[in-house]
């Protein structure tokens, strides 16, 4: 499935707007916490650059990662950013291959109305993704309002998929469901998860999980803020590699009767979505178990050993990211 | 060991700085996030209520718990914030009898020099109870500062100590490390853990394992923000029990020399301190196994089918909480 760039921009434009991106570039303090933080431990087998840690214990992995929300997002509907929260949450175990089995949330409370907003938010979500919200910590009386969640999930540790495994001429195969729509209450968040039924998301969210059991992928990560560009960098930035993408390949809705140029398309959050990367011979496999669970896949472009994520559109290119010189999360520097 | 109260306060002044103490009063609220978060899940065995979740794995329990820090600690000494970040959700998982594996972080930074701080303290606390951080959330722009993390941990189902087991006649021992100081940063913090050695706090976290493992105990939970009764009072509620206890037999430093009153030793986050109940007979060997690692312990009363928690001194006695009209944290309102 090969789309058209129906706009005037340019490759170097779109480059810019991805890496001067507020979601992008708030991924860069990151690196300094890990240098703060990292101890060293036999059973962790990943942690910091991949969506979830991996924990060895006896023949099961355990899973275990953590993601809030934006403030801006909190302000702007706090039902739709309790939501997130969960969201972000089992797409980050899903990402791991693993299956998601239970949250603790960590509320901040300024405004009761708020409050209740979020709590709804997050029922919803976890009923609909049928991962229980177990436990947490409330703050009752603070001066500001903030959702945060960590989940756990398992996974074989054969069975586990990571970020930074991607090697020279895999396939990056990006992985969104288009079945959604521009939240009305963020221009950069694609909604298919509350459009979309129970069984369908679950059937979703477990596609991941048969894929690692498969062991039909090299590398996945699920795409977050920072968008499907700057995700792959993140995942290029752990795998200690390059790629050069197309960005006609690039799967999207209709942006002219959404109204949206590609800038913003290839910067949104979407409800379900995923980065993966696979062998050639496995791709078209692959592509057809997204499709199986209305996930539209595609084949947009192979990693190599370069350290630049390039992108590509009518025999045009522009470097998005130069990884040597400068990270994301700035994990090696 | 018996202590005598040397303040001339009475036991209903006592009563009454617990009951009104906002390390108490803070924990209403939860009761109506629990009414709007719970769904029902089978491999959920205890939830809401508890120090930790419990998840059956097949034969391994799970368990997960967050917890986070007041922001006036957090403002007044960051990196003692940080450190007891760590702290209190390590001894959520001790409570449970569990072994703590991995911890997640999420970070909101207003202040660079308030980050590192708080970074600081944690990576020290990781280092010396040796439970590594393996990722978590960065908020980099948020306007406060904030520090929450969230824990795994595993425990053998039959070795799992709830809080809701508590049962009529059980005896009621608190264990607390007196080894220790007021924190300068906050008078209302007790550290034990900056002082003792990564050696000693290892063997400290161990001991609820072993009391777990050799069913000793009918129930158990960290001693938290409110404090040794308060605490006791959150166990009976979840137990759906009362209790009576003597105010002289509770563990203390030497106040006077401290220059504390008793009704500020109550209220005291103790650096490591548990509320256990046992049957009469296992009574001397668990404040054993508490001494052998340096935590004092002391039975202080029993348990009884009233809905009430009793605290008795010098042949007088007052009701700190009656549970009957109105919870702590209002689970079953």
């Amino acid at each position: 499935m090969v789309f058209s760039v129906e706009e005037t921009c340019s490759t170097e434009a779109i480059a810019k707007a991805v890496r001067e991106y507020a979601g992008v570039t708030r991924k860069h303090a990151i690196g300094e916490i890990i240098h703060c933080l990292r101890i060293e431990s036999d059973d962790v087998v990943v942690s910091f650059g991949e969506d979830a840690a991996l924990i060895k214990n006896n023949d099961d992995g355990l899973l275990l990662a953590a993601d809030g929300i934006w403030s801006m997002l909190m302000e702007a509907d706090p039902y739709w950013a309790g939501f997130c929260a969960v969201l972000v949450n089992v797409h980050d175990i899903a990402a791991m291959g693993g299956k998601p089995l239970a949250m603790v949330d960590i509320l901040s409370i300024q405004n009761e109305k708020i409050c209740h907003e979020v709590l709804r938010g997050m029922a919803d979500a976890s009923k609909k993704f049928g991962v229980p919200i177990v436990g947490g910590h409330l703050h009752p009386d603070s001066d500001f309002s903030a959702i945060d969640v960590a989940i756990m999930g398992i996974v074989k540790m054969e069975d586990a998929i990571f970020s930074h495994t991607a090697g020279p001429d895999d396939h990056i195969i990006a992985a969104i469901d288009l079945n959604g729509r521009i939240h009305p209450s963020c221009a950069l968040n694609w909604d298919s998860a509350t459009i979309r039924s129970q069984d369908e998301v679950r059937g979703q969210i477990r596609v991941m999980q048969r894929l690692g059991e498969m062991h039909l992928l090299t590398a996945g990560k699920d795409i977050s803020n920072p968008g499907v560009i700057g995700t792959l960098g993140m995942l290029l930035e752990t795998s200690n590699a390059g790629a050069v993408i197309d960005l006609g390949k690039i799967p999207r809705p209709d942006l002219l009767s959404l109204g949206i140029p590609f800038s913003q398309w290839v910067r949104i959050y979407p409800g379900m979505g995923f980065i993966v990367t696979a062998k050639e011979e496995n791709v078209s496999k692959v592509i057809e178990m997204f499709e199986e669970v209305g996930i539209t896949a595609s084949d947009i472009g192979y990693i190599n050993d370069s350290r630049n994520l390039t992108i590509t559109y009518n025999r045009k290119e522009s470097s998005v990211f130069d990884l040597e010189k400068e990270g994301i999360m700035r994990l090696f520097d």
